[in-house]
């Protein structure tokens, strides 16, 4: 045997399975056979000193060679591994914060302790794909008792970063299961920061969507500020909007809503303690929440929205903060553009009180910001909805939101991509219907949110009446390829803009 | 755009992803741009017009080229890819059946449809690995009901092959949670086919363990057989002992026994399901049940012993089988050796009535022998266990055994490994603890069950006085760097065998 006794050479084969740790090993390798370690195992691998728990692939020839091992991307990362470094493994019992998982498979509650040391497990990358799926399951559908769901959410929250402002009041804003098109966050910050309140905002990328708000603003601004960076945005201006990826707050969050989307599944306990930890952690101290009810929306009935707002109160009073609930019309989309920099023109459109402005998003805007400025600061001679439109109409929004791009590094006008394509109407009539889905699959094929000035320009929204021939929308793309795919596929569905 | 819109270059990439379908592609692929396809996806891949649903990960460099996509092993056989063949992709909606996996999380119960559907999505591989985790949680620990339990082993049992045998009475035995050498199987057969009873019996091998019974029997005699071999084997000799794998029994379990090891979880409903679905496919009409229960089995108290007895009783009695089901002493292992090899040494040395034979093994065989009498025949005027007592004294279990073993292609005497250690005693005393798990270790590490003579040959049971320097067990290895693996191992580990 010349090959060492527990060892193998690492290479780098690239092999990105998101945040789960995996390690390639071959099928006759000396060490899988007398160690008995099979597919899927989670074995323990050891490079240069530093130990991380991984889930085990075999490869059965082609990509690596005798006495040679691989690693996914995230476990390469976090072992600092360099081509050629020695690998080693051992067995590793199943983490044991599972027990309390199987446990309420068994219909124990979790307590306190139990969620803290899953949430920290997972945090640390020590659960497998199919044991955070486990852990999903267990505690999905309505399953969580209030306790369970305040337990859940304070262990998200000290398992990350946290904000902290030398401010008595703190305010944030959440949407529950955004809407197409649904950039309304700019323009709140703009009027709640004009208005003299602190609103530390941090957005998200798209991940399934044609755009994020954070995609969207960066067409307009920077958006990966540091903790520091965005302490001194804040201070200076009241509000920001960055992008939550680059500070680590409730980063369970980011790991199970990978797993949850795959599942298609998505607890309500776990939805209340998501949102409310990345808000607790951001420092806020008021909170409205904005829930869409619509049956494209992900809550459809009143009935559904009532419970999610008895919860979401519930577990903010336990954890000291107040929120507001709001209910909102979730039957179509907001604005007219589908890609980042087409959204950031609704947004700057409504920022300028331009008159053709989307007045569905404006009014959205208005309303979300009117709620927390009468959440925070009751209604005196004005209401908060009066007080929001002086705001916003004054041009005082607009000026803050451009004070606010330039503490974040300066303001860009977004762009219209160079190749577009007209989409015309076939006949006359009324439009009655508009299919969001498929509006934004052909955004997302002419190259949004990776192509960030690529996406649709809706002209006709619901009850336009069109002549034939009228634009319904334009496909903007950065290549004449990607115009092409998604003429191609727009060109193969029919109605996606249904005319009566 | 040179590349098709639409299509991919296969190359072969050898990854054992176990049954989950796996397609590799590059980050920067046109394809997962302008589809937004992400890792975890699950993806529609159609090669040569046979299409399969595949999780996505995404290479970021290295094993493939621009244009190029890999599959799982699991994949590229069941589509019969060849290296250079054209792949193309779309996007699925997650799998219909996993809404009734949502809905059971909201506390709804499976009628059989649903579970039939589940079964069979499992079974045509439409399931990842994370949503079989989620089914395998949503029905884990005791939240099936005595109704779900009946409907998820019908649909097990519909899911794969049937065999059928023209008796009117076919017996079969099975043992919950097996403990480490516990061999009784070739002994039981070979007594009960002697005996004139139809116990047309597979095995497993093993998965973790240092030996399955299918493992042992191949040191002995062909244990592959197609379902006609089986057939005319046991219509020639009434039994067989055979690898259930080459036959298609169940094979749902098969898939979810993968997972829920991953999980270390292990519903009562879902093992009652596989259990009996099996024994139901195999066309058993009479099944002994073997629970074993102490400390380090699978089962711990009598009290979880009773719940299990009580729902194979009533889940059996509604599937129209007759089970019998056995508390026995699972507090030390059966037998001598470990490995597959030296387990059947112990198997033919009972057989053949040696002064030395395994006492325990004995017993324990002659124990469910009996019990499989009495629940066929009755107590006439001699018991089930006078019976099998005969039969085993007598030789004719062990002429039954060789009968069979020639029919099934031949026996041949399992061997000894050429290299071997003894590992003697330190000190003086009585032998009060025997470490089965680090034993197992030892095993495996000098190759069982890969190289079938490999393992331990333990020569000090529990209770034994030992002098210093008396050997306490052997390590068989097939190979001198197997060999130093184990006895590195063993000198690093203390009181695997404790003296007293």
């Amino acid at each position: 045997m010349n090959t060492p006794f527990n060892t193998l050479k690492l290479v780098h084969l690239g092999i990105d399975t998101q945040r789960e740790h995996v390690v390639f090993m071959r099928k006759d390798c000396h060490i899988c056979i007398s160690e008995g370690f099979e597919a899927l195992n989670r074995v323990l691998v050891t490079v240069k000193g530093k130990s991380k728990i991984a889930t085990l692939y075999i490869i059965n020839d082609g990509i690596l060679n005798p006495g040679e091992a691989g690693l996914s991307e995230s476990a390469w990362g976090d072992l600092n591994a360099k081509e050629g470094d020695e690998i080693s493994f051992s067995h590793v019992q199943p983490v044991n914060s599972m027990r309390s998982i199987r446990a309420k498979m068994y219909g124990q509650e979790l307590n306190y302790e139990s969620l803290q040391n899953i949430i920290n497990d997972i945090v640390k990358g020590e659960y497998s794909n199919i044991e955070i799926a486990a852990f999903i399951t267990a505690c999905g559908g309505d399953s969580l008792s209030i306790d369970e769901i305040i337990g859940l959410t304070k262990a998200m929250v000290v398992s990350g970063q946290r904000l902290s402002w030398n401010k008595k009041i703190v305010v944030d804003k959440h949407c529950v299961g955004g809407l197409p098109g649904n950039r309304t966050t700019p323009i709140v910050v703009a009027i709640i920061a004009a208005f003299g309140l602190t609103i530390p905002k941090t957005s998200s990328r798209a991940i399934t969507s044609p755009a994020g708000t954070a995609d969207s603003l960066e067409t307009m601004t920077k958006i990966d500020l540091s903790i520091k960076q965005i302490q001194k945005v804040v201070e200076q201006e009241n509000g920001c909007f960055v992008w939550g990826g680059s500070i680590k707050l409730s980063p369970a969050d980011d790991i199970l809503i990978r797993v949850e989307r795959a599942l298609d599944v998505d607890g309500e306990g776990q939805m209340i303690a998501s949102v409310l930890s990345k808000k607790i952690a951001a420092g806020s101290t008021h909170v409205v929440i904005d829930i869409p009810i619509g049956k494209t929306a992900k809550v459809r009935t009143e009935k559904d929205a009532e419970k999610l707002k008895y919860y979401f109160n519930v577990v903010g009073k336990a954890m000291g903060i107040n929120v507001n609930v709001l209910f909102t019309d979730g039957s179509q989309p907001i604005g007219r553009g589908i890609g980042p920099a087409l959204e950031a023109m609704d947004v700057l459109s409504v920022l300028r009180n331009e008159k053709d402005a989307p007045q569905d998003l404006r009014n959205k805007s208005l309303l979300l910001a009117a709620s927390i400025i009468e959440m925070v600061n009751g209604t005196k001679n004005k209401s908060g909805l009066q007080l929001a439109k002086e705001i916003l109409s004054s041009g005082e929004a607009y000026a803050k939101f451009m004070a606010i791009c330039q503490a974040q590094g300066g303001f860009k006008e977004p762009e219209f991509a160079p190749y577009k394509e007209d989409v015309k109407a076939e006949k006359s009539g009324i439009v009655t219907e508009i299919d969001n889905r498929r509006l934004a699959k052909i955004a997302k094929l002419a190259g949004a949110p990776h192509d960030s000035k690529a996406g649709v320009l809706l002209k006709t929204p619901l009850n336009t009446k069109v002549q034939t021939g009228d634009v319904l929308y334009c496909i903007y793309s950065e290549t004449k390829g990607e115009l092409k795919y998604s003429i191609d596929y727009m060109k193969s569905e029919e109605d996606i803009i249904l005319i009566q």
